[in-house]
């Protein structure tokens, strides 16, 4: 697939780079059409770099793996609803702002990044998935121990299908895989994380998951 | 031990009835006196029932199982910070609101119910545990098989130490009892409930829990 990914951060990098070996075919796109860290990922990995505008354009699938608080400003920035009509966005952001010096999250409760996304880009489908783990356990699963979860949720079916087929490739069992519903179900993925910063300060590693355990019944 | 259980509801109830099952000498405290739900259970269960003051006076640990939306003022009620100081606060709430249709939690992002109890009551030992999972759980943790997890965090370690040994009294391992940290940490556990109710809705069914994973190095 072609495949875009937005964000240059080491969640972006992780993604990218798994997506290469993975045989797709990549552009990572930043504000900036020279950006040095898209260039240089783009340069290692037999990638493309560019704006975000530059890695929408032809994609099937475009990664949201920029900061959660400025995504939908990225996305209208990268050409809005008519750029991505039609194509599976996996919106693997958390809004975290750490400016206050203790976790905040700049969209919380009764709405979600995802819902955003969705609702700026009624063209697209968007997919909540990975961020309840960091970037290395999203496409690295196996660094984790066992059997853990990964969830999806979105409004559209088929949307939900190619990142499921993605999470696979990226080596998550399909039993470990929960579909959670619609889009407004990314609440509570994105809110999971103030349980995981607090899961990772007591731990001192990000190399960690959740399982959920209910009765096989 | 004498142990006061605010509030009538099923988790209350739970509670209530396995800690008389343990031993526990239980008050069940309710707003009115003649709170019928509090006497039938008094009458079932060998235990007293009473208002919200007469749960806490000589009790040495006191169980926050109102909802969270009102348990400041349910505390205040009990006395406030002169009845409570020198109690262990065991909070087991949520801060759930349904009233929209929607979840939406009353309290969130930057504070807890816990955080909350704390502040009303600061000679007081505020313990969050428990409210990650349903009332049925909480006190019989072998209904989910296999290993899961059960958090704990507040500022008194003395407190943690006997709702700890509560915990395990209920059924749970000590290798699966958490410590997160400070009161604080309260906010990650209150705000994982918002994927509590979705894997709740996903599965059709309450018993369950997530299982933290992490490498044993």
């Amino acid at each position: 697939m072609r495949i875009g990914v937005l964000g240059t951060g080491t969640v972006g990098q992780a993604i990218a780079t798994r997506l290469r070996e993975l045989g797709h075919e990549v552009t990572m796109g930043a504000r900036d059409a020279t950006n040095p860290k898209a260039a240089a990922w783009a340069a290692e990995h037999d990638g493309r770099a560019g704006t975000f505008a530059d890695a929408v354009v032809g994609a099937e699938v475009v990664v949201n793996a920029t900061a959660g608080t400025t995504s939908v400003e990225v996305f209208e920035a990268a050409g809005g609803n008519a750029a991505l009509a039609g194509k599976v966005v996996l919106d693997v952001s958390n809004p975290i702002d750490w400016s206050t010096g203790e976790l905040v999250l700049t969209v919380v409760n009764t709405d979600s990044v995802a819902e955003r996304l969705q609702r700026a880009l009624p063209d697209a489908q968007v997919v909540k998935s990975l961020n309840t783990v960091n970037g290395s356990v999203m496409v690295h699963p196996e660094l984790v121990p066992g059997d853990h979860t990964m969830f999806v949720s979105g409004d559209h079916a088929t949307a939900k299908d190619t990142v499921t087929r993605l999470l696979r490739d990226f080596g998550w069992p399909a039993g470990n895989i929960i579909d959670l519903g619609g889009i407004t179900a990314a609440r509570g993925q994105e809110m999971y994380i103030a349980l995981w910063v607090s899961l990772m300060q007591a731990g001192g590693s990000a190399a960690f998951n959740i399982q959920v355990v209910r009765d096989g019944a």
